[in-house]
């Protein structure tokens, strides 16, 4: 008799927002679903940890699924859910569906992909996913049916130990879409225009609002290439930062 | 005439903490410093960003360095110095000195490395340095002169396009110390185990605290190992975090 598989469903915009529940529906055919997420969006919170207060874990029911809202970042409530909410290990760990993109640099600063390389960093195949849509009402339909093909994929396959998935998923109908496309990180930053206002009481203050510069818009082996011709944006991504080249260069260096 | 260099100093303890003091007294002698840092601790916040308050910087006087204290994370810190507060960009960037160690996987939780990581893909060649002591009383002493001497270098060499330098330095004597050492990142994790209390009210919580798990202790070309031999550890880090090896084997799955 096989085990069912235990999946850890997690993300950053909190449990109210639309994309989990996406998510969670394309992943329960394929195993036994824990829900463990922010009370609150946490957009933007990388893989912060909270170390200046305690975590609560209030267990409700969310679509059928056992499921538990924590006042952390999506770092913390996988933490959480592998050291003491879940019976076991899960076998895979899936973050989002992430309302807006996550492509390019925007990995470093993603609450999404913060999650999925905590599960990395504790041995879970880990996948995050997001759509090229800010709208909170998004259509999920057609991302939900990739979501599930590639879960499953990963499921069967596995994945190497140091290495989780970053996944965008374009804005388009079915017939648009080109298939799946394995890509690098596109190099590019976020030009920062932050918008600088005056209070009432005339002090400055500034909100942060930037647009994103590709550096490489050409590269067509590129996530940003990918996703703006149609494809779904599949990233390996690394949670060993070292850059090799750099260590052997540095080894000439005299200080 | 040769123009002085202008040098960005960030830290994740906020600028009230010893270690930034050690920071600026060490890089003085090498151009113009502006401070620009978290008003309060942002211990563990990774690379977030704020998006949900505004941010405010109040200039203020360091140890007679221009200063600015801003109520957001490192990075937040670095994106307003660069696009607001500095009158270019500058020429070097260095962060902490932590008080803490911010080796192997650590990185990817450290406020420290995020600013680094910040300044790195803004083009700016940028440093995080962390002493292996969490007393806010630690000497720095020893430690501020290796980190002047490598931030030294780095104005001389400067760094590739998309590399960042994670120093970790022991705490130790100078005689005792045994030199610098370039190393990759240990691979390891933190076994969490949450400490679960309950509140008067009979409820449940939890503080996350962990204990350091290294998976390959006997690797000498790592971080912590060069640490325990009483060796400063440089780990050249990668903004790029694409698996390449992983990138290739997977372009073989069938989806």
């Amino acid at each position: 008799m096989s085990i069912r598989k235990l999946i850890l469903v997690t993300n950053d915009d909190g449990l109210n927002a639309k994309g989990i529940t996406s998510l969670v529906r394309a992943v329960e055919p394929l195993g036994d679903v824990v829900i463990v997420a922010p009370t609150e969006s946490q957009s933007g919170m990388s893989q912060a940890i909270t170390v200046k207060h305690p975590l609560r874990a209030k267990k409700i029911q969310l679509n059928g699924s056992a499921s538990y809202a924590v006042n952390g970042t999506p770092t913390d409530c996988v933490k959480l859910a592998i050291n003491q909410l879940l019976p076991r290990k899960p076998d895979l760990l899936v973050s989002g569906i992430n309302h807006g993109s996550n492509s390019s640099t925007s990995i470093l600063y993603s609450g999404t992909m913060g999650a999925a390389l905590e599960g990395c960093i504790n041995g879970v195949p880990s996948i995050g996913f997001s759509l090229i849509s800010l709208d909170p009402h998004a259509d999920f339909n057609v991302a939900e049916k990739y979501v599930r093909r590639i879960a499953s994929k990963v499921l069967q396959e596995g994945l190497p130990r140091s290495t989780c998935l970053n996944i965008n998923i374009p804005v388009a109908e079915e017939s648009e879409l080109k298939g799946i496309k394995i890509c690098r990180q596109t190099m590019g930053f976020w030009q920062e225009e932050f918008d600088k206002r005056t209070d009432p009481a005339g002090r400055e203050y500034f909100w942060l609002k930037g647009e994103y510069y590709n550096t490489e818009p050409d590269a067509q082996d590129t996530d940003e290439w990918a996703l703006k011709n149609n494809y779904i944006a599949i990233v390996p991504v690394n949670i060993d930062l070292t850059c090799y080249d750099t260590l052997n260069n540095m080894k000439n260096w005299k200080f």
